[in-house]
């Protein structure tokens, strides 16, 4: 018998060997099982979610997304089912319900004890990505006038069901937030110092109705570990922490980067989604992006006598239309990047575009040298020099247009993320079109 | 007057309003006044630095990047510029120095006390990209053997000078790393209760020499606030703490983004770049991808005397190329995403390529439909059929060599993320074109 560690999860899997993958599961930290189980199919997650032991098989099911926990738990019997439901942490919990059609919602929160049902109930009340989704409700807080010492004693007796205790929230006797103090101040504090001396009351907060990503990235921004979250009358609500805003960060990067290439996002892991599913995340753009290409057979429609005329023009219709599109594409690319991350506002969409149309230029000239030899050599010099001549002007056009296009969406409220390099680069390919025809039209002498 | 308010630090610098700039500098966030910094001009970002009071021109310094930490350092004078390089944070220190010139680095290295300089030269030599140019050393390590209010007596004693104190490493006799333990778990353990007992003994740690994104991505899916990093013989030289790994994931994904659009990333903000450094992160990609599209001029020569009969089929060239390169380039998008995030190995290449064949056939199955309807309302049926048959065929292609090239990269050791978008889509054309002419030559009997 060949020794255990050189059979793969696969294998076990396909050979039933329950003693082989128990011991597959031990060996392994629980985020590497969860990934193996987004991968698997229903039947083969049901079974390895069951053969882990109690307290692993929470964080393993922590660390799965929504999609993939609700694969998990309709396989799951009704007691199994409810025991791991009602020990997840609550805002978890509340993501998880809020991707889950409604009847299974129902089932869930029946399956609660009255307070951990308050609790999910309450964050379910938000609306979707609004911090209020997101946060931990189960905070420490300490009122302003008592000591360093009496702070902790607070932590002590309470502590231990907070998501957090690094960052505790400071209230009045209004129950109205004031600051925060960290646990490590209150650590290296003097017993007897008051926690009204060491409140750090410029700390930001956000309300639980204000949007997630803008909460998280302010937390990157300010390098904070929680964030306190109040309600409309200043009362605090919860804490969103640092792992959750990473997670949020994280979804909102793989979200942009689908929208760049024309995808719409999709929640889940990629090797869980059918084939349908994919397709349907990106058939509506190229859809749209079929419909407007129609555009460029409109505009060769209008100069096909020149084309007629002058067939080795063709020739060079993809070379042109693809090194546009490119420039394009990563004009619109780091404007969109620099929008998301906060280094450009829309109102500075004059000095992108001057500065932009400027670097089209300079990569424009750099390529028409290099089309003037490649054209020169392949067919004839006339042809290269208007290829040559339209590359710098649809190069600048094409980095003007691709940079500003995120810029001027973001300002009339549309996501920038939308404005992706398909997106450019078709609207870019009918333009740089009529521009390479006008000017071979010129030098030509047509 | 008008009131201050409602004037910008650009009306404020403009004016050379000294009172206006410092009341807006203490109106507003560390976060912001660096982000300001970074957009300003060189003698504008020192103005505003040396008007801001001591503390705050730290934090203020910290937030920046190490380009415009650069460039506000070379502006002030000597004494100023030791002062706030003494202070800065030893690993945010070693990351300025290993992007600064080497005449700027001895400069700020010997302006350190000899303790300072001892850690930064520590720093600096792990080779960049490795969890040693990150780590904070300055930590507080416990002894396996002590209770934790001894623990908790030595966090009090050596705490203040430490990065964070919530993650402890714990070291046995011979400083040798056993596990971490938590200032929670400290400080709601009974006082008397020994750290062995409490010790976590299973978190993961990492090498100094190990790839920083890779032990950022093991902190977001482990959910820790600090790693410890050890060298090889598993002594403890620091921890890896979750903001700076926030930073590494942001700036990978910043950098993933760019070369999704065949751009070279560079380090900085994006309004401090200037024309000629945006030009050249764009400009070598640009020029390979233009040498690979003279391939469409090539087969295009090869097919002249089928273009020159149906001229027609020429017009449908930018709509079928270009459709074929969003398809290619949505796969392409998705599978280098997957792959940065860890839902995709490099092994399961076949699955892929089995699944992302079927969702191009359904996509090019669909898009037929459309471009059929579309070529025969603008052109003839025939030359539209041609187009709708080409078009699955190419649909199917581009997306099984989108999501399978990241794959194939990766597995000999290429960055998938240099698989661009432009790169497929350019690779695309010159197959998609000659798909198409054998299917022209088909349909027209030629």
């Amino acid at each position: 018998m060949p020794p255990q560690q050189a059979r793969t999860l696969r294998d076990l899997l396909d050979d039933d060997d329950l003693r082989g993958l128990q011991e597959w599961l031990a060996e392994h930290q629980p985020y590497e099982i969860a990934d193996e189980l987004a991968r698997a199919d229903e039947v083969e997650a049901v079974l390895l979610f069951r053969l882990l032991d109690k307290d692993r098989a929470l964080t393993v099911f922590e660390e799965l997304e929504p999609t993939d926990q609700h694969k998990v738990l309709s396989g799951l019997r009704d007691t199994a089912f409810r025991d791991v439901v009602e020990q997840m942490d609550p805002d978890d919990r509340a993501r998880l319900l809020g991707e889950a059609p409604a009847k299974f919602a129902r089932h869930v929160l029946a399956g609660l004890s009255p307070h951990e049902r308050a609790l999910t109930a309450a964050l379910l009340g938000y609306p979707e990505h609004s911090v209020g989704r997101y946060m931990s409700p189960e905070t420490v807080a300490v009122r302003f006038h008592v000591t360093a010492e009496q702070a902790l004693a607070v932590v002590r007796s309470r502590g231990a069901h907070a998501e957090t205790v690094y960052t505790l929230p400071v209230i009045d006797d209004r129950r109205c937030f004031l600051g925060t103090v960290s646990l490590r101040d209150l650590v290296l504090s003097p017993p007897e110092r008051p926690v009204s001396e060491i409140v750090d009351r410029d700390r930001p907060h956000v309300h639980a109705t204000d949007d997630v990503e803008e909460a998280a990235r302010l937390m990157q921004d300010t390098n904070v570990l929680a964030l306190p979250v109040t309600d409309s009358e200043n009362r605090v609500l919860g804490l969103l922490t640092i792992d959750d805003a990473v997670e949020v960060i994280e979804a909102a990067d793989t979200e942009d980067i689908a929208r760049q290439s024309a995808s719409a996002p999709w929640s889940g892991h990629y090797m869980s989604a059918g084939v349908v599913e994919l397709a349907r995340s990106r058939a509506v753009w190229l859809l749209l992006l079929i419909v407007a290409a129609t555009l460029t057979v409109n505009v060769l429609q209008v100069f096909e006598d020149t084309l007629a005329s002058v067939t080795a023009l063709a020739l060079f219709i993809p070379l042109l239309v693809g090194t546009g599109g490119n420039a394009g594409a990563q004009a619109a690319t780091a404007a969109v990047r620099a929008l998301a991350v906060g280094e450009v506002r829309s109102r500075d969409v004059l000095r992108v575009a001057w500065r932009e149309c400027r670097v089209g230029l300079v990569l424009g000239a750099m390529l028409a040298v290099v089309a003037l030899l490649i054209g020169a050599l392949v067919v004839n010099v006339t042809v290269a020099a208007s290829v040559a001549v339209s590359l710098v002007i649809v190069c600048a056009w094409a980095a003007t247009i691709g940079s500003t296009m995120p810029l001027l969406a973001k300002r009339i409220g549309i996501d920038p993320a939308v404005i992706s390099a398909p997106l450019v680069t078709t609207l870019v390919d009918a333009t740089g079109l009529i521009i390479y025809f006008l000017v071979a039209q010129l030098v030509f002498g047509l």
